[in-house]
């Protein structure tokens, strides 16, 4: 179920927090559903204003399991820069779902924002 | 109107709560509308980062009849753990249409996020 | 551009708020955008979880305009109950783009959620 | 990857902020990721509820490049009014994926809401 490649445009990692590490963490995350019976191999292009993308980052998805990847842990080829615009292009050999969201706490209550991505 | 088959990538039932119960407590909510004119039998399966998927459980949306279920409230065949990451499929004899929502209460002031699920 | 019927599951009137009324007022909204050069006829029809839909409610939407209409204020034929689950089939004469959002302030700091309708 | 045309149905930049600008202004922003490797030209029209439409308000999206625009910081043909419900229709001449965000600060806590905008 889902598809193969998918697109997030709205990226950006703030770069404050408040609250309990690594829970209360402004954050960033995209959410794979692989609900078939083969590991997917997933990579993801990052993409920005001023520069060539970044990739690719390569991740599984075991089958018929959900893997929600922080943007902030990425760090191969390189970290995702924080209070930076971003955009995710998301591949897969195996058909996953998408989902994107931010959990940002610059000021003291947490703000929460989620979409599908857009399967493209 | 809708789909047989729907997915929800981002799952996570917030540990903590602040508010009075259960208006404010930190949930997450499957809505589905079924605007035909027979009851529809759904099932949810339920996804996680490390072990194999739970499910079915089972729920009747009657005809003309729109049912929010809090997925802290499932409890066949089991409880959905908090704090863990998890995705889920909503499966339908009849087409219904389904939205996700959570409310996330750990901080003081209740944070919100929703979207369509994606219909597959 | 858009589509002649449209869903949302998820709809919810917190009933009560905090800050200035009408702005800080907890609210739902669909956001109906008309891009044509006709005037849009437009009917709203509400479900619940444990009764039958009420319904039609009628708005227009200008040709080339956005109407960006509260739950809150509907009330012929009746109004949209507080507290309350509902869901919403948004039908039109002609192709339109349909938004739905929700400001909830029940708390002293408001939280908002917004999601693209189904197109159905 | 993506599409000629969007559809954001629920614009509004609130009029009130709190927060060191212009991080925590509040804002809408329509954020573009053109993945293709030729320079995108769009143009933005804005509609209202009781005016005609104003636009176009032009923009590049280089190849390989995301532009996260903030409403705010347009100006022309108009700047955009603040307080004011409005929709936005964009277009471009290299398919393109479209995503909408609003941070309100009008409390002393942010709120944030993002969706896909509408392929058409």
């Amino acid at each position: 179920m889902g598809h193969h490649r998918w697109a997030i445009a709205e990226g950006y990692i703030p770069k404050a927090s408040n609250g309990p590490e690594p829970e209360m963490t402004s954050h960033e995350t995209v959410c794979i559903l692989n609900a078939g019976d083969t590991d997917a191999q997933v990579t993801l292009t990052i993409y920005f204003s001023d520069r060539e993308p970044i990739g690719p980052y390569r991740l599984t998805v075991g089958a018929r399991r959900t893997l929600h990847q922080r943007f902030n842990d990425l760090d191969k080829p390189a970290a995702v820069p924080r209070g930076t615009d971003y955009a995710c292009i998301i591949e897969s050999d195996q058909p996953v779902v998408v989902q994107h969201t931010r959990l940002d706490s610059r000021q003291s209550e947490n703000a929460l924002l989620t979409t599908m991505a857009y399967p493209g």
